[in-house]
């Protein structure tokens, strides 16, 4: 089989993507007879470019050309959606940078990739967390895939453990650590650090934005917790639905001050069946030294599924990089391949 | 599809799935449009049991009874061999109780269910510690499914989430907590307990057997690394290949007797690429109690995949009890009705 890909954004998960791609070409055809041509990218402040009919990109892993198009590309669309329109391609890969909170612009270039008849693989949470039951039934109506496994916690298993891994269970509930910055501040305010130092790593290390809030406030965690929960446990919530309780750097300080001998504090976020809805909540939790989410440290991620089959199942991922993000966009493109090879 | 099955062995884990597939028989029709029934049963003492032409069994979930056929039973064979060639099933559950060391009688059973065309599904793990390359090569000649994700880890995704959640990856080492027993009995020595006493409770729980040694003294961990490094790592090694350093009931009660202030003692199986070759080993360890496998207590396992394209992932499991196993089962069996119904 043969994946014709367009790129929505080209920033650091999407170089990253193109390299994991052209390491493994090899593999990919090997084991799945899948071979990958990219025909089209778009970004933000260069618009789109398409190959020539029947060619393909040849993007480098540093980024576009700063000026003229890149290598192969015979036009140029400066409307991303017109772009997504006009680009042959068979599959989406939808990483631009948004606002994860409304899910715009995303979710207009997810609708348009969708209506053209492409499959979308996104690492973009928004959309997800805003209108998840809409995008999902337009891919169905459509027998389009629609996949977003980089969505939460970068490329660890979670949406295709439980599709692929988890059959015939339900999620009854899930907890965990989903927020890369908040969790190395706070481990660094463990080691005796300041909260600015810890927010100056994450800036430093490409983690946190000039403005940390977002993450610290718990809106990302909120956006994530509404994800696990639209898609597990089809919750049909928004982030703002979600509970934010205590969850801001005024806190993080008050409670880190506050804790007792052996404890530690965590930013949590969870769901849970409640009746027939799902609660969700991110919170500044004091947590012992001997729970399994106090070993998880600085950008490390960790989620709990409570499930009806195997009781807790946990996953737990090492490091987050945008070549972890970049991976779960290659489980996605694999997962496609295989569902079409049918 | 539907699946006509056969059991070989109806212990507590093959009676734990066929509550299991019971309760989930919706489930297994509404997502996987899948239906089973069960067309034979054997077990070492009362033979195997096949039903009459076109008909199912009806198995109890407390056992066979004592005397007589199971209901829906019209044929009897004494032979389990001849039992499996007769018998006429697309699946053979292979959870019979065996030796884990050379795999017997269970490899013979799953050679004779292979060769005479029917898929197998098995939670045994001798079979795959000392054949795993012959039987896949037979599965793969015949074009039938072998798998076996309860073999290690009860039904925790191990086999089935590289296979189908980490694509394109090589797995570089492994390294995890996989022996209930030994992990029971360290964690109570922990808590001020008796070795004894531990033992005791592992036995009572139906862990242990009643020479406890085969745990203790590292050899299930061991057959489980093997199984690990043959099937993720093409090891080609038996489980006497697998070096078995201090760990024995004397080893423990020394190390914890020796134990550091906040250390605790695990044991430990890991497998690491060592140039063209596998290395694998089962030791007793004393980990400081910040480490993540500390807080692995009582029955729960972990384990730990190096991968080259997600770095760790590692996964956990809450419990292991048959209902744990019987998933492990019924995951396997959906993944052949998945892979057939292409």
């Amino acid at each position: 089989m043969h994946l014709r890909l367009a790129l929505i954004g080209y920033g650091n998960v999407g170089r990253a993507f193109v390299g994991l791609l052209k390491g493994k070409e090899g593999e990919l055809s090997d084991r799945y007879d899948l071979t990958c041509s990219i025909v089209g990218v778009a970004t933000r402040s260069r618009g789109g470019f398409i190959a020539s009919e029947g060619g393909s990109l040849e993007l480098s892993e540093a980024g576009l050309p700063d000026t003229g198009m890149p290598p192969g590309a015979a036009r140029h669309e400066r409307d991303t959606l017109a772009f997504l329109r006009a680009c042959p391609a068979d599959v989406v890969i939808e990483v631009s940078t948004l606002s994860p909170l409304d899910g715009q612009p995303a979710l207009g270039y997810m609708r348009a990739a969708l209506e053209s008849g492409k499959h979308v693989v996104t690492a973009n949470k928004g959309p997800l967390a805003n209108a998840y039951r809409e995008l999902r039934d337009l891919a169905a109506e459509r027998g389009l895939a629609l996949r977003f496994e980089s969505t939460v916690i970068d490329g660890l298993p979670v949406f295709n453990l439980v599709e692929f891994c988890l059959p015939a269970s339900r999620i009854l509930g899930f907890r965990g650590i989903v927020n890369s910055t908040s969790n190395l501040v706070l481990t660094r305010m463990e080691e005796g650090q300041t909260m600015e130092a810890g927010i100056a790593e994450a800036q430093r290390v490409g983690l946190a934005e000039a403005d940390p809030s977002f993450d610290l406030d718990g809106w990302d965690a909120a956006a994530k917790a509404a994800v696990l929960a639209n898609v597990l446990m089809d919750a049909g919530i928004r982030p703002a639905q979600v509970l934010r309780e205590n969850v801001n750097m005024e806190a993080m300080r008050a409670m880190q001050a506050a804790l007792g001998p052996g404890q530690v504090l965590r930013q949590v976020a969870e769901g849970r069946a409640d009746g027939g809805s799902v609660r969700c909540a991110v919170r500044l939790e004091a947590l012992p030294a001997t729970h399994p989410f106090a070993q998880v440290r600085g950008t490390r991620n960790i989620l709990t599924l409570q499930t009806d089959t195997m009781r807790d199942v946990t996953i737990q991922e090492d490091e987050c990089t945008p070549r972890q993000t970049a991976f779960g966009l290659l489980s996605d493109l694999v997962a496609v391949a295989r569902s079409r090879g049918r």
